[in-house]
């Protein structure tokens, strides 16, 4: 008894999507064929154009589909203050709170050693390029309040004072071990007006 | 700020797989287009590939990109044996067992009057024709022993002898291997109402 090869290559490459094992990809591929062929070629041609068409922002390196992003567009921004995030949810939940209109720098990650992500892999070098843009006075460090995050801010704030910079943290009001994604807004607001120099 | 137009399609295409929430799909997403683009476009060709080459057999309705299955082109098998599973799993798991040389068919699901799963969904039409071609003589209900299971079994049952096919449930009873100490009632008493002679 053999499985058709191309539902073996489909079964297959769900189990690269983050946190699918072998079973749930086997759910997954029945259930697409055998329920929602029109949602599998939604998804194909989403997967195919979202890998064609997301780049990183020059500016700030969150996804975008042009070269600057439309945040880094906007004239009505504060140019003088940098928000450090380590994802494009957590810049959101930060625009969300209505107290930060400043411009921001998306890393894309964190430092962590035990997993090999290194200062190339959240973009160090070019965060250094835009924060000493000579326009930039102060870089707020938004990371999580994980050990991780701690760890990147920590590392940050050292690379950047190093180079003159005014360098802030948000207060502790974010829970220790929290992350930004899942904090409340109001929590989020009351660290970023009470975010100190580090 | 605004999450480009192409990610946002991804993140809710990918919402779309069963078992997959908004922040599961974010977090996939977000792996894709930073870490495994290629990935992305390999899951992208698989899918769309699946969905156009993959079909349902015309005996035995299993997946298969041809007409006819190889299984039921396999001229060593016993025609006169029809075992009836849920699942291609079902039927890969019974194929392993090496007790059964017969042919298949496969409901590609259960009866679930409470979900709307009737008899149309698990294709019971084509599963009459096939049973009654002549050369079918016994039919060997292998469906899941669970309530659903058990009442597809029963509702399959009462159709096909009907029409004067013979058919079996594959036995009920104490695991290989199982302790009496830590097997439910239910199966003790199914295994004491149905045991056989030594
Ligand atoms: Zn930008
Ligand atoms: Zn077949």
């Amino acid at each position: 008894m053999k499985t058709p090869s191309s539902l073996t290559l489909l079964t297959e490459s769900l189990r690269t999507l983050p946190g699918i094992g072998p079973k749930s990809a086997q759910r997954m591929a029945y259930h697409l064929l055998q329920h929602d062929r029109d949602g599998a070629l939604q998804l194909s041609r989403a997967l195919a154009q979202a890998a064609e068409t997301i780049r990183h922002c020059a500016l700030c390196n969150t996804f975008t589909e042009q070269v600057i992003c439309d945040t880094c567009q906007d004239g009505e921004r504060d140019t003088t203050v940098l928000c450090v995030v380590e994802t494009p949810s957590d810049q959101l939940m930060i625009e969300q709170t209505l107290t930060f209109k400043g411009l921001y720098f998306v890393l894309m990650g964190r430092l962590s050693p035990l997993d090999g992500i290194g200062p190339k892999d959240i973009h160090l070098e070019k965060l250094i390029t835009r924060a000493t843009d000579g326009v930039v006075s102060e870089v707020v460090l938004a990371t999580n309040f994980t050990n991780e995050g701690e760890a990147t801010a920590h590392y940050i704030s050292e690379t950047l004072k190093a180079r003159g910079l005014r360098v802030s943290r948000l207060a502790r009001g974010v829970p220790v071990g929290g992350e930004l994604e899942y904090v409340d807004a109001g929590t989020i607001a009351r660290a970023m007006l009470d975010r100190r120099a580090t």
